[in-house]
């Protein structure tokens, strides 16, 4: 019963295999293996863009901090919600990849309105010195809190960050969860909805430890190489995550585990509607779920073996709700989801 | 005949194996896995030290530039020599991740002698607020020409730099290499000569792409954990660096494919004292070797198919003189060193 | 009537006469002039602080992001008001300076109560690698809205700041105008209710250019020094500081200067009661004034000469209301007052 | 007696004018007072660049460590010699305002030649992206060894830099001095011969604490303004900067004060030659003299009251030979000169 995170399963066979079958004999090294020439190829292919600059890197914080730099001066502000994963989770990565670039907050949550992007925008006057300069849109799809934008509503932001002349950012550490969920294509949820350059992500997803950063836009390449090498991401046996990536792409598979990890999700989801007790935050719409308990049902869960992450601490008034977060992969099999339900249920 | 580094072969079978073995279940992410547990006991006996921090990063430059920050402040100089990996090849790592600490390069190779550290430290006046400060002294071991400090060396320079109340820390991408050949311990190589921090290769030496970073002061451990973050080198799905280092660790895996890629090496130089055109920049003592010829032979090896490191272009004066450097990793086989002898002996 | 800001006008012509009074023969350099040692000594007396480290330098940006810096680390969040000076009038000073910490932004305006502040440290989770560390608090008093923390405000915030182990910094770049407004001494609103360091402003109360930051605890003092040089915030010729500071702190010019600047805000502020439109913001309690007015107001008011700081463009919808804000310094007559007041009384 | 450095006297009479000048009256804050306007104009007519961007600030380390981070990138090389002001006497403010550029030291003292220029450029290997990419060149005029770099120099190196598609950046603290000594105009010392950009002292030659920065290509002028205000180096009472300028720029004040001191420096050399014992370390050319003593005369200047820099300490072996700076401003008087010779010849 493990649905902490979907950083905690092991690889698909499938990019197993290709890790297997990548190590023997000789590659040249830092990205000029031939592997990489084929997840190049693939990745342009599936978002259609044939001139994208493909780069791979180990982290997912990797991943959108050194993107987010390439587009980013030092003195500009990065337009995000607070519960962006770049807000909160990354240790001020993306203020040191940048050089002391600010996270200007804008909305209350995990999703930013076109209202709320447009008054985030106007509180840096244009212009002025002594404030922070208008930056990048950032947006995550799946949000922080499982969450999806809409292919509209991606479009909505990003024209008002195109009205500004502002570059576009999409954090896809779950890409694949999204697109399976809006049942769209790669490029729709990107470039066709004006999005410039995004991480796309393959940890979470059946991978060991491997993100694409894709900029649509090919004039960032020489710059971002430069930034990889610099933040020491570049890896020298580069096959390993070349590898992982052609698995990953390889048939589809990137999109099964997706599939899988949202119809995880879903049954996990609708089991718990008939607990009586249980309340979700928000409406789960991929593979995350965000409800809250009273204490002592965590405390039975916990007990019970339940491994999921808790805001709060497991001591204290029995009553008192505690939000809960339930992450499914590709992995998670029913047995594990039912026996979680059976035990949820009392 | 592929001798272009020492980073193109592949994993050694115990540590793809180990992979293997860690690629099921679920495990706490971020470095809680229990493959860290014994991976951090394993490294702590084999360096009689066991109260050090240890530490998983997946590459070299990530090795060295996150422990160096940590023992330097941005007004520092690090004191090491014009060839050190971190002045010539890790691209400003080291300069980002202190914050813009200078490399004060101290000699005029890739060793150091205590003459010339001390003519070093002495540039850089005690209590000015002008000039850099002293910092670390830094030391590659084998060094980028593919030579050896003593423990006697090692141990001079380290109480130069005591005299002084400065860190050391040691560059061991090739550690093991330089370890069997030295015939010493690892702790006779590092705190009992009087090093403080080092990074510790598997990349190089049978792995996929992982290096631990030891502290012998665990006072550096909770700073070396907020700056891994920062620099988005913590690998959420951690086991896969836990267990290459698990890997290559257990059986004195480490040991024997060090002892192997030196061998190879030795193999390798013998068979080249034969051709008449060959000099040697320096007597090779490790895996690496470092040779001039002219340019008409580096010609006829490349068309026959060798794959190394050269210094200068294939094209010019057929006679002028050009380096190569050949590297031996433990994947070598005789068959590839007698095939390329055959080849350069004419 | 000239009313933009109280870094428009003047020297106070004893801080004038200062320079003038310094600038014959030789004195060694980079702070080792013997009025800086004067400047010192006076501080301390002042602050009632005999072991305070003291250091001067010529913008108020440059005192807040060095002291800051200093007391701050990369992976920290400093706790501010999202009106606070640092977070929206210098640029990325703060960030740049610290390498890369993060403004947490507390409240919702320019002064933030105990509980606020007790959310805002909640925020990040104590021990939690991945998110901001908890770093010090920051207060601007006289705000950046014009008002006060009464000395009980600023203890009972410190008072939490302590409960957590954080440090905590007061921009003072009015803080003589803060002082004379409560009455109290440099001591009472400083360390004696817990305030750990400041930036003690000259440059808007009669100086050309000069903050001393003040350490009440001289630990910090040569890590200071060397961010001050590496900031390139080292004067040569240091007594051209050294003497405004004396000529400011010398007969209680300063207390003068702030008293008078007060007592033109609150001249003008009684005026503006008697216009029927105008709207204060806040009620001023130093010498600046934030009030709204019909734009068609603002529009004759800057017709007519006035001069003054306004939120928004000059032209648009004649009833829409605009925010301004009015700074009054020593400088400023009861002529220059007077004049605007009938102004805008029409 | 105080050789000490050209930061030790007082201003010069036109510059405290016009500061005094400029003390009455409100100016718009941080650079738009109009005392700028025409400091902007005078430069460019000096510099027959009517287009050049020009900005003041209060310190040389500052002029310096910004305009080269407008023209570096934080991964590239700077080519400057090891004796560099910005090498060895800026605490690394270079590499801070760059995010960690690197000084790419070319010959081996205060000089380099195009030859040792071509070899350090060829250093670094183009298109490499582990190693540093090439930067700017910058050269000192006057050297920091009192020495002076002809017309003809300065354009073979720029040429050599033009020939890379390097950018050319000049430490003109003592500008006016070296102008004088070659007798050219600033043109001709500048964009003429190839360089792009420089700093402009003045603070060394008469004035309190001013340096402009001028590029003739004002491509530049936005980022160096954002970096001037987030290096919290933008005066608020910016007029005061403006001032001392407009007194130096105006009636040739600066060229005055250079030749005075440039003909102090010759009386002191010339006087000096007299001195058995006295060796010059290099022919001076502008306001500097390095020169060696044995100890013992160096004992016996201080003893006299002599002020003047010392390598090397006090105390020690009577007949070793230490090297003194000695530097005159404009302020030196021929008294001064003298009685420091008649106290060296015993």
């Amino acid at each position: 019963m493990f649905f902490a995170s979907d950083n905690t399963g092991p690889m698909h066979p499938a990019v197993a295999q290709a890790m297997v079958a990548a190590d023997s004999g000789y590659h040249p090294s830092y990205g000029a293996d031939p592997i990489m020439d084929g997840v190049r190829a693939q990745i342009r292919e599936i978002f259609e863009a044939p001139e994208a600059a493909v780069y791979l890197v180990a982290t997912g914080t990797a991943a959108n901090a050194l993107a987010l730099a390439t587009m980013t001066k030092p003195w500009d502000a990065v337009f995000c919600t607070p519960l962006a994963h770049i807000n909160v989770d990354e240790c001020h990565a993306p203020e040191f990849y940048t050089g002391g670039a600010k996270l200007s907050l804008v909305g209350t949550g995990d999703k930013m309105t076109p209202d709320e992007l447009r008054a985030g925008i106007a509180r840096w006057t244009k212009g002025d010195v002594h404030t922070s300069q208008r930056g990048p849109l950032q947006l995550t799809q799946v949000t922080e809190m499982g969450r999806l934008y809409t292919l509209n509503e991606i479009r909505a932001l990003t024209d008002v960050a195109r009205e500004h002349g502002l570059p576009t950012f999409m954090d896809g550490a779950r890409f694949a969860n999204a697109l399976v969920a809006l049942d769209c294509t790669p490029a729709e949820m990107t470039w066709k909805a004006g999005i410039d350059a995004l991480s796309f992500g393959g940890t979470k997803n059946g991978c060991a430890g491997v993100e694409a950063v894709i900029f649509f836009d090919p004039a960032h390449a020489w710059e971002f190489e430069l930034r990889r090498k610099r933040g020491a991401h570049l890896f020298s046996k580069h096959r390993y995550l070349s590898a992982q990536m052609q698995g990953y792409l390889t048939d589809g598979v990137w999109r099964e585990t997706a599939r899988a990890a949202n119809a995880n999700g879903a049954r996990l989801a609708e089991g718990l509607r008939g607990m009586a007790e249980l309340e979700f935050v928000e409406e789960p719409e991929a593979n995350m779920i965000f409800a809250t308990l009273p204490r002592r049902e965590h405390q039975r869960l916990k007990a019970g073996g339940a491994v999921y992450g808790l805001w709060g601490d497991l001591e204290g008034d029995p009553e008192e709700r505690l939000m809960m977060r339930l992450v499914t992969d590709w992995s998670i099999t029913h047995e594990m989801i039912d026996d979680f339900l059976k035990l949820a249920r009392g």
